[in-house]
């Protein structure tokens, strides 16, 4: 079993794009410059968004993090959202998710520029992201596929098993991996809470992806020997031998699970860290596309 | 076994969607008005195109065919595309896929206004899909699932395999049918050229659908008993014994699948005609759309 360590890749591809920020710079270009709105205190949202914002300082672009109070009414939340489409020196936002209760998730996507829009949530970008056009692909997913690619796992013609249909990992997911292109020409089944065996689907997945949100749901009788395993989830669980009261526990019981399959993604350090990078790869696209 | 009429069921759609014309013209509301541009004289071309006008006919909506040589430039034909698109008289229109090889197909898509996309082809509409926020579902895909919900075919929890991934069929059909909807829930498998063990994987569907534009390739062996067969195929074989020369075949080899499943869709007469309502029913939602 391999590790499929999302943690190192990241690192590369971060390195990477500090190149390319160091050779816009000697060209006299524009740095890109990523915006992110945090909307209230949820820890994991803290988390993330901080992250984002980190990687930014890291690799050699702009952030600018703008919060509001859980209060905040939605018409205030829409208005910062045009002047960020206005806004020139903008190349890319996004609003990190969930927002609370009296806002309306959708309304807030579909207002976000769609050339702007690096977190891929946009209808635009995901209607392009079916028909193979220029555009943003989601974060997670596109993180899925470029750590799959840089380890050079390969795809084609392998069965693959997506366990949960959310608009942001499962259900692009299995566009982005079944589509003809390299990574890509999986045969995808794209399971869910109506699925009836899933236990023997999950057995004959070549590549299994665990994007449900339920903390150690896939054991290691569920997986074919050999098998790629990529974990997606990220549920706090309290865990009192740590200070901060919690720890991150992913959707797969990886102990057990670990000893079966031929590559395996950690949680932390497997998926998250390639949603971060891919979102930084969109953020530096979002110039290209502008031809800036 | 029986069979998935839909011929019977797009005559019941025409009628509600007459009656819907009486009523609007009643109330002194505008009928709805399709426009469709062919260029070429492509037979399949000019068949689905005659067949799209007629219904119009039927149902009483207005209707205009544009009609171009197979030789129009791309701009004049994006030229019409854009006046269609202000023409306040025309609530919907399509332009008959495929294009000669000179005409960026993928261009012409993005020119037509979402709004009056009615063929559901638009990456904002595909994208509109997958978020399931309101627009119009692309033909075929949207003709199939209302088959099925009109001849009470459960899908939820039932393993569905798609054979052919297309922009225009096998992915967004894969959407559909996978998504928290009625029909819908379905644990939906996107088959392909890549795929492995095609065979074998046919045999486990409940509900099978071939779409990859292949006379007769799906045969007896790779059906379960008492599957639902969906034949999305419509090739123009040579047959000499008809007066015009050719005759279509799907891509169910049908008599001997028929004996083994539940429900079959016949070609012609199955997912044809619903194609045609579906684009029948966007017509008249693209007017309610626009709220007139």
């Amino acid at each position: 079993m391999k590790i499929l360590d999302g943690r190192a890749t990241s690192e590369k591809i971060r390195k990477e794009l500090s190149e390319a920020v160091q050779e816009r710079k000697k060209n006299g270009k524009k740095i890109p410059h990523l915006a992110a709105v945090l909307v209230g205190n949820d820890g994991g949202s803290m988390t993330y968004v901080g992250a984002k914002v980190k990687a930014c300082d890291q690799i050699g672009f702009e952030s600018t993090l703008i919060r509001y109070d859980e209060s905040v009414p939605e018409e205030i939340l829409l208005a910062k959202i045009h002047a960020l489409n206005e806004d020139k020196s903008i190349d890319g936002f996004i609003v990190q998710l969930p927002l609370p209760q009296h806002i309306d998730e959708m309304k807030i996507t579909q207002a976000i520029d769609p050339k702007k829009d690096v977190d891929g949530f946009h209808p635009v970008n995901l209607g392009n992201m079916i028909l193979n056009l220029p555009g943003f692909l989601p974060a997670t997913p596109a993180g899925i596929v470029e750590l799959l690619k840089r380890n050079n796992i390969e795809t084609e013609g392998k069965n693959c098993v997506i366990i949960g249909r959310s608009n942001i990992v499962g259900t692009p997911l299995s566009l982005l991996l079944a589509r003809n292109s390299n990574p890509g020409n999986c045969t995808v089944t794209l399971a869910h809470s109506k699925t009836k065996n899933l236990k023997e689907l999950c057995l004959s997945a070549d590549i299994l992806v665990a994007a449900l949100g339920k903390p150690e749901f896939v054991t290691a009788d569920m997986v074919k020997e050999g098998a790629v395993v990529i974990d997606v989830g990220t549920t706090r669980v309290e865990d009192a031998t740590r200070a901060r009261g919690w720890r991150l526990k992913g959707d797969v019981k990886f102990d057990e699970v670990a000893e079966k399959c031929s590559y395996i993604t950690p949680v932390p350090g497997g998926v998250g860290p390639m949603t971060i990078a891919s979102l930084m790869i969109n953020t530096l696209k979002a110039m290209e596309l502008k031809g800036k």
